[in-house]
């Protein structure tokens, strides 16, 4: 038998999910708005020239690449196989035979967009974006092979250096999630306290892409696995001893900043970084702030090689069941920052950018998990009536009724056809359609309307249609927090 | 210089683009759950094994495949490679190195679902959904490959065989394009009566999918070429003349139901195609029609090989400019029918199907191309409010009020430097943010607030944040209308 599944790593969405989701997308993008970012997109799948090279080796790996069509195909394949070796072969054909590649983030392809536009734009650029992307990873708890980002990003005219836009998306942060009704922790860094630290300690600059990159498994891996790879990378056992204290440095905030300003006194951009972090902590001291709760983590160092200034990660404590066992742990469910160099890649130089990331499948998994959906607990599928079918001939006189119903913004259907009654009433009760109306011979006969409510099992016969949408909308009204 | 360009066939959506496809997305979800069908949503690609063979031959050459990934697609090559000879290799190449594709249209994944979930499911199954498809057809006026379906279907658990599921999707359509405000024609027919032609005229069976293949022709490249088609694929003229008078017909309804029933008297299949369409012309009549028409278009046939029984076609007469030429054409804008055979390809008998689709892309170009956003000709940034950046320690004055506008539910945003006031003025114009507030030094000082109107340049001193607040509401209020 043929395999009827679905690609690895992919899922379909049900009703009840979509609705769930929607909920979720609709706070996201509001709190979005109101911060004014306007909405853009881009297209599903990009130039392999545009994707490639942005995201690092694993990155260029992971990027879903989609097949040249036809005859162009057959063309490339037929000079790639007159090379003289195979590897040269199979190397020259995953080179020639695609050219487009699906988003693998929302960052790229918007700066590819600033880039194409940047005529009709203007400057500061601020905009949202709430699309899915696609990486070839291996799926597991939480990691699809398709998922949605919710992006915002502003992207400046110039080098804009006022650390308020971080403020600001902080407070973003803050207002989103208080509005789903969790709390989360955001850790902080800065790239210029990494490279001030990597300056003290002689790590050369072209070491720099695998200290960075290592110091990221700090949290999740902890320091012995990450002094092994940054010692097989090249970086000195002194260079690695020389800083690692500081990345489990358990001190409160201004004892931290002391002993960070005095330990990069002779790296200008380290000092630069420690009075970014200074600065942005002591302003988000000023609100009473709900839902976040900032920490400094010099370990943080974020995957992506373009972040230039300040970095986050947002993270929330998670239960999971995993075999009878419940497991706590800390889900990274967003981030950003802030990137000065990424549009240079698309020919646009001294354009400043910042931004951060929501991750819509990872909220929604913690939010099933914690029970926050209870909002929609009771929600309901879209039918509010199903009209019994009794034959053609009851049809007839039944669907003109169906029409003002839905003109009265009742939604309503028509069981296709005239199977048993219990069967239709089945469907009623399995689907939630809250009320049934029946018009048999009789009733047509009596001018009678019977309406049924599938809860309570309760039906009343009304002597006009009037009625009954009065009877239903107010119904409705009273219990609005049902149908959400 | 590399190219920044995107894939041929693909756009970016600006926000005022989006804005208008949400407006009309909603509406097309509005009516779809009005009438009881419950969204779902499948992944952007599925196995090939999924989607090959039910497009026909076209489809299958226009499906995008995803390339495989890593390893497995440098192994898969390595074997391709142990061949005799080079189209040996080539063909095998093709189809090893992809298992994957992006989704082609809706109704395929849709039924793919269906068997998936059919334990799950109450049938009948009434869903709709939205969402990109990828064709790697030739772009052109109107035609993507990236575009939106919007489809609404109905699967029953065994033969649902009354016609008033058609009469029911026909008043959708009514209720959608009253929604929307533009008159369309909907082109109806009936496999059965191509059925019955193709049998009195002695049409074998193993030319019927060519025959159809070229009828969908008839319209758009006129009798000649269809019958050149026709009898190179192996229709003899005789087939040909004796059925080529009935796709012209051009009688009233009735005389065209008298002369279809005697032409096929002698073919079951013909005389129950001509009873149907008979039945829900007549049903129709019953109501009274907003912005559709009914017209029984004996020359239609739809491209998809599956359908089985009523099949329909959605026109609007749109003017396009080529070239300062003023051209009107009929686009198909929509369309669909009923599908019986599509779930036993994926091991479910006896399943019925009927569905519509509404092409997004092309509805929008329709209505942008005949003013019909003319609603949102006023439709604003989402911001309401942008404060003017004087530096650091008027945005430490201004933030808290920043945040209390926002809370108030006031798009509110701070630009993000402090350069001249007057960019900062041309920046609240261009976005068509509305209000700007100034404080500076002197307003710290003597507690003031200004709120500057960008439209007619009225600037108004306020004593306090409440004072700026309720201004502001009571303005949007009164204004809503241009807030779309």
């Amino acid at each position: 038998m043929e395999n009827f599944g679905i690609p690895k790593g992919t899922r379909d969405l049900s009703s009840i999910e979509i609705k769930k989701r929607n909920y979720l997308i609709q706070i996201i993008r509001d709190k979005f708005e109101m911060f004014g970012f306007s909405p853009i997109e881009t297209p599903s799948f990009e130039n392999l020239s545009t994707l490639m090279e942005k995201y690092g080796k694993e990155g260029d790996y992971l990027i879903f690449k989609l097949l040249r069509s036809g005859e162009i195909l057959k063309n490339k394949l037929l000079n790639s196989l007159n090379k003289n070796n195979k590897l040269h072969i199979i190397n020259s054909i995953i080179e020639k035979i695609s050219n487009k590649g699906l988003r693998y983030d929302l960052t790229v392809p918007f700066v590819r967009y600033v880039s194409m536009h940047r005529n009709e734009i203007t400057f500061p650029f601020k905009r949202y974006q709430i699309q899915p992307v696609w990486r070839a990873d291996n799926p597991q708890q939480g990691r699809f092979r398709e998922f949605y980002q919710c992006d915002a990003d502003m992207i400046g005219s110039q080098s804009v250096s006022s650390l308020w836009q971080e403020i600001d998306f902080f407070k973003l942060c803050d207002d989103i999630f208080n509005a789903l009704n969790f709390s989360v922790i955001i850790n902080v860094n800065h790239i210029d306290i990494l490279k001030g630290l990597a300056e003290i300690s002689g790590i050369e600059n072209h070491l720099w892409k695998y200290f960075i990159a290592s110091l990221d498994k700090w949290k999740k891996m902890g320091k012995d696995v990450v002094k092994q790879e940054m010692i097989q990378q090249g970086i000195s056992y002194k260079s690695f001893d020389k800083i690692s204290s500081f990345f489990d440095i358990q001190e409160h905030f201004d004892k931290k900043i002391e002993i960070l300003i005095n330990a990069l006194k002779y790296s200008k951009t380290g000092i630069k970084g420690v009075k970014d972090i200074s600065f942005i902590f002591k302003n988000m001291n000023n609100f009473s702030l709900k839902k976040i709760k900032l920490k400094w983590d010099i370990s943080l160092s974020r995957g992506m090689n373009y972040y230039t200034g300040t970095i986050f990660e947002i993270t929330a404590k998670d239960i999971i069941k995993k075999q009878n066992d419940v497991v706590k742990y800390q889900q990274s469910i967003g981030g950003g920052g802030r990137y000065d160099k990424l549009s240079s890649y698309f020919g646009m130089k001294n354009f400043s950018g910042i931004g951060i990331s929501f991750g819509l499948d990872r909220i929604y998994i913690y939010m099933e998990n914690n029970n926050l959906f209870y909002i929609m607990n009771n929600c309901q599928f879209p039918s509010k009536v199903l009209f019994i079918n009794f034959g053609e001939r009851e049809v007839i006189y039944a669907y003109r009724m169906i029409s003002s119903l839905r003109d009265h913004g009742i939604s309503t259907q028509l069981y296709p056809n005239a199977i048993s009654i219990k069967k239709q009433f089945l469907y009623a009760d399995k689907n939630n359609i809250p009320f049934t109306i029946s018009i048999g011979t009789k009733e047509i006969e009596n001018k009678k309307i019977k309406v049924k409510n599938i809860n309570n099992r309760i039906e009343i016969e009304y002597d006009n249609l009037q009625n009954v949408i009065k009877h239903l909308t107010s119904y409705f009204k009273s219990n609005a927090s049902l149908f959400v």
